[in-house]
């Protein structure tokens, strides 16, 4: 089980290498997978510029898949060979914050993000499972790996962001930005219940892409107030809610401002490169009085998560692959980061297979 | 605003008849729509078995459309003409029952359901309208009578059950009968989130409508034991949540024992025809402490319902019309009704036409 | 049933009269109260300072209880003088919002508050009662016109506070000021099941009430940090709600700050006195990703609720009298509206008497 | 580390015995806790009597308190001689039951209920706590082992019964029985808002600890039929919500039929010794469309859980050692269980000490 493998790290806040490091070796809940296939995430983008205080050489990734290479001494269950797929949140689920149900921040704020953040990352040819019991997700044969890979974060942030937004069936829901997390809020208010969707979203390859995966009307924010526009179309009234996921303050507010009187906004959106508090409009909060609620959140981990999602590529309801616009190998995962970091060549998400 | 009606009347239990009545005048808080469309309902075939205590003389019917032919003096925002649906239900929505949410239960057990119950039901050329305010639901332009009639009743009390059901993102759902009540408990399971959807029907036009509208498998239970069908589906292990949407003892045990432990089972079956109580077996209860939930409901009313429902049907997800197997005027309500009652020549559902 | 009454009313911003006034008349959904006890509320300071844009000569008052006076047409199940209360919201019921749940949100943002701001309100001899079925709570034989004012507004305004801050049974809970909403907000949290709870107050005799009314500690902001003292109480590991009834920005932010990841805010506290939006600092709100919810609300209206209250009182769970701190006929009404509107003489609740 | 220990098991269906067994090692992820205080519990009687399919030699009990003696090898954050209590229910805290926030149910029905009916209980001088992390949950110096130890099951089980309940600030409960387990569901009602709790008991001292722990009416089930009184005390109209803490088909029966359309029936009884199902009578069940829910439940486990009862307990909201009628050392054990078993001399629990 000893030997060196390849892996993608951060040497220092600005700059990435593709190093040699050993393959990992499990401890006795964990497990050690070998890489098939990863995508890349704007948060690696992120993590690179500095926006987590993260160790130098930490490996990046955290949306993998591949197969079992070894497993620790007390995981049960599971067989080597066997191919899996692990989420980016690996919860401990046994610490007061998850038995809390907030298995995203395991011990602490945001501490169920472990990959680059606490443990090297899984952009690599090996990664370890901590915890594997609970986060060795199998992948069902019918499920290729990349599917597999779009449930480690992208699928299950999207969906989060609308289950935050407490949709009840037939409601309004407004997404703000139709990025990768974007377009797959877009897909779970879809499929859980909104009557109407309004995608806000500039570029035409992602406003057809809302499309497809639910939308009902694209607001174009360069082509006025979205405020406004989503005022227009819901004649006046706003909608139920709201779901950010672009990370700047003047969205935020923007879903303060469409939702109705006991509307819900959800935040997803990263503001870790806000230099300024997030400000809430007084007279879009009713002065602290007129029902509505904000609530934010983290990726949803854990195999069940996995399992749920799964079960809606198996049945067709959900397809998120229109989003891998690029396709490299590991040997190119520096070309592959640079694109994501340059949003050049209207990528949405690269995929890396090794 | 005088002068005479047909009206279909129950004079007697077991007997109907097309009678004369006089066109209803509504009170202040009330409204008066002349009917365009009709769905006929199981419900009215059980009322004039005689499964509620309804007056001789009372008209059938409680999922109608049509346009405002009279408003109250207390009724602001319609205008006469304006084309409306109004649910089966009709809630005043200022009871106890109401505030508490449970609108359905207004004033008392199943008190939301008015029609024929209480007072005269709309299958009739003109029928009141109970707290018009919050009961008259404008249909939109885009939407055809028969759409709109299908919100009355079969999608709100359909989706109901899935709402009951708890579903969450990806859920196993099983949904007992296909009928019309129960094809919309599909379609209800496929909108809330359901992952994999198991429809238990043993009619070859019905297992169709069920897979086109969000069921991934069938289960024909002449051809074997539902439950052992479905726990082979689940791989040994159960559904997450069942629907009983066909209303005898046998069914309300196999949700029972189909569900995991913690899971939920939602009623919205009519066991009115049971002459004995329902069981629930010891073992399929975990003796009283597997974390199961049983949940029953009657449908949701109310304008706002109806207008979430409209959404759905407005933006293409959800289109009941290919449950309409039958189409009358209502010069032949009553042989629409006889087919209704005999279950005959694959009906589902008869639109009636005024 | 004509004639005329005295009534408190703001003649412009910054002015207030006794005046006379007709005897109000009820429309056929509403009735006529007449009004025996009146607690005055710092919202009716608020209106006074131009808070709200109100007609001049608008009455003052939302807090009051009577005897029925005289009763709409279509009014059923009240006789005149029955002892009665009425809440400080008085919804339709009907309309999209209060079908909704957000009755206190009738019609439009902060719509239910209808006293003063879109009727006259109620710190007068009679006052009108909309949607009397829904809103006119008789009070049980065995309380005090005096405790049933409390439920008007405090009580039902302080445990929806609670009751937003969604506390599990035995969470830990701060409270952000013991005016007479915090005060309430306290006995809520001590009423839905929370193990601890934090009150933050500087006044002794606010202090002692916190106490008895269910706080186990007590935070004087004077005297430090209040978001370090709350950390050090908890161990480093903060609350998992904290409750907002001053209506201070820097008390929005510590309730922020106070949470644990995961936690909820509940804002009850009037933020109209602000220049500025409010401000959600990006750590405490871990980057818009550490799972913390805020929740605003207006006072939870109708007669359902208010039973609800009076039960709390009538099995002495509840006696918010230690509250009321100065008593005046309403003779004296402008004597109680200057000491509440200066906050002199510890006041914390005027009762006035008709 | 090694030595022997005594233990009271059950020998066969029937059949206790004290008797020699090696003190338990711990597993990597397990600590071993000695024994210093510990309750009987009448499920130790079902069990003995053959209620659960149990290994002959099974060590009863599962209410237990002590200090660590051995950590397993993975455990961190706890020291040995440390003061401890463990819930009845150890879940794993990783499958998908648990994931699902059914640890109650961790791997299948009942499955987190493990002393006795998958590893040795803890009526013995040493037991093992499995995933330890999650289960050991400190004791506060201020609190004493005979207050920990009715966290274990009592306390956490009774207000489970009043969680499922799903109680409302002021509902009506009902509570049927007030053994030890309903005597703390009666003290979670109160503690969750419940406005009025009508307890359902026939011994005078049960009555009278009903009162002591929040109810307001005491219905004497030996005065007459409980569902009359309860009908009369609430004016005809029922409860919101009934907890069924007897176990009986009787019991059963009447919570639907006491609660109003919408109500909550919360099952916290043991329905082992029924020879039949359950039944549920139609007309109470409004045909299967009156709203109501039924729901079940098994203790809820996890050191979260207990450290929110301990600060219940610490903050003197909770006192529940007035149950304790008895008191024994270990080494009257057998005395003690005959006492559990016979339901003699007034006996609500039996403090064992080690």
């Amino acid at each position: 089980m000893s030997g060196t493998m390849r892996a993608f790290v951060m040497t220092e806040v600005g700059r990435t290498a593709v190093v040699e490091k050993p393959i990992p070796v499990p401890g006795p809940e964990e497990a050690v997978v070998r890489t098939t296939a990863a995508l890349i995430c704007t948060s690696d983008v992120h993590t690179v510029k500095g926006a987590l205080p993260v160790a130098d050489g930490a490996t990046l990734g955290h949306e993998a898949v591949g197969v079992v290479h070894a497993l620790g001494s007390a995981v049960e269950g599971f067989t080597e060979g066997q191919r899996v797929a692990v989420n980016a949140v690996t919860p401990c689920f046994r610490c007061d914050y998850c038995q809390r149900g907030d298995t995203s921040q395991c011990g602490g704020p945001l501490g169920g993000y472990r990959y680059t953040a606490q443990i090297d990352g899984n952009m690599a040819e090996y990664f370890i499972v901590p915890a594997a019991k609970g986060n060795l997700a199998p992948i069902p044969d019918e499920l290729s790996d990349e599917k597999a890979a779009y449930a480690c974060d992208m699928l299950s942030t999207g969906i989060m962001g609308a289950e935050n937004a407490a949709i009840e069936i037939g409601d309004t829901v407004a997404v703000f930005a139709q990025g990768p997390v974007g377009l797959c809020a877009t897909i779970g208010a879809h499929r859980l219940g909104a009557g109407r969707i309004i995608a806000v979203e500039s570029r035409p390859e992602r406003q057809a892409l809302a499309k497809q995966f639910g939308a009902d009307d694209i607001v174009d924010f360069t082509a006025g107030d979205p405020v406004e526009q989503i005022m227009d179309i819901t004649g006046g009234v706003g909608v139920d809610a709201a779901i950010e996921a672009f990370g700047f303050p003047q969205t935020f507010e923007a879903c303060l401002r469409v939702t109705k009187a006991g509307g819900r906004v959800s935040n997803i959106g990263y503001h870790g490169e806000n230099p300024n508090p997030l400000q809430i409009p007084l007279d879009a909060f009713g002065l602290g009085m007129n029902g509505k609620s904000i609530r934010t959140g983290l990726c949803t981990g854990g195999n069940l998560r996995m399992q749920r999602l799964f079960r809606l590529m198996l049945s067709d309801r959900v397809d998120p692959t229109p989003m891998t616009t690029h396709r490299f190998g590991f040997d190119r995962i520096e070309e592959a980061f640079e694109l994501m970091a340059s949003k050049s060549d209207n990528v949405i998400k690269p995929l890396v297979t090794f």
